[in-house]
């Protein structure tokens, strides 16, 4: 096995022994049997197993929550553009978690907060507030309130698709014209609440 | 001890440890030993440990969602009325959410779904549709939508309680004054979205 695959079975290999189980049920013994490699090729790469555990949830805050907030940067103008730019966020948002739910749980079941999640809570945060200084968002409206409601509602989503798809019969995770009428039912909500 | 105590002390028992472990770790002989009862009063009074978990669920669910549904029986006239129904609806739920919170988690671990629960999804449903055909609702909210919302919320905030409590500082179990600030600012959003 060339040195850059044995590093990417392991990440691989241990991410499925973690979910499975749990960062505590796992040893890296196991890791290694399963990966083909010896223990020592997890003290190269990552020090110990803490280490590529870090990694594992370091690598999916990534590529869950780096693209969505290059987005956030814009200053919507327009309450038309506020709208468009929170729903393609959302969007992305979604389908990171969902492609990347089971890191995602393994992460929450260890109560992990890493430097992107922080990064993108700080960014839909700022944007809320930016919102408001254009006039596009209310002013009692607690930024910090309203994206943890957001991002709770996405996460809630993701975590119980499972058991919503056995309750109602839709399932976000493959049906992707399913995904958006929803996302778009939501933002709608968020931006104008159910007043008439 | 008298016939009546020791029902209600085997349900106590059985409360703890199954919220403690789970249902399947928990076997009929220690829920006996540590109510002090013979086996055979599991027998008695519940039919077998099935049957005395579907007690403990049915009594939760009885307490948490039958109280609240009885408000959702008046049909608000005006904005201010429907806000403070709304308002007072959720407050008692948080509440009772709050004080089960560790039964709560049983149900949801074992995913169950009682009667009261149906009842009160209904019921808050049926308040949604009532309020579109006073013209307090917009036509375009997805009743079904904004109920899940609503409740995902409540819900997830007191799973977390005690995550929320050291990351931000605050808490939602027992601090009863940012409770009913959280609510309101809950209400706001869900009532006019976050749109100026």
């Amino acid at each position: 096995m060339a040195k850059a695959d044995a590093r990417a079975k392991l990440i691989e290999v241990a991410t499925s022994l973690f979910v499975e189980r749990s960062y505590d049920g796992v040893s890296v013994r196991e890791i290694c049997t399963a990966a083909g490699t010896t223990s020592n090729m997890i003290h190269h790469y990552f020090g110990s197993k803490e280490g590529l555990y870090k990694e594992i949830i370091s690598q999916f805050s990534a590529d869950v929550f780096m693209g969505p907030i290059k987005l956030l940067s814009r200053t919507p103008q327009t309450a038309e553009e506020f709208r468009s730019l929170l729903e393609i966020f959302l969007d992305q948002t979604l389908d990171a978690l969902i492609e990347h739910r089971h890191v995602y749980t393994l992460a929450r079941r260890e109560r992990v907060k890493s430097d992107s999640m922080m990064a993108y809570q700080t960014a839909f945060v700022a944007f809320m507030e930016a919102g408001k200084v254009q006039g596009l968002v209310r002013e009692q409206v607690d930024a910090g309130m309203i994206t943890g409601l957001i991002i709770g509602r996405l996460i809630s989503q993701v975590e119980d698709a499972d058991w919503i798809k056995e309750v109602t019969g839709t399932d976000i995770v493959s049906d992707e014209a399913y995904r958006r009428r929803w996302m778009s039912a939501n933002v709608d909500i968020f931006l104008h609440g159910l007043s008439a």
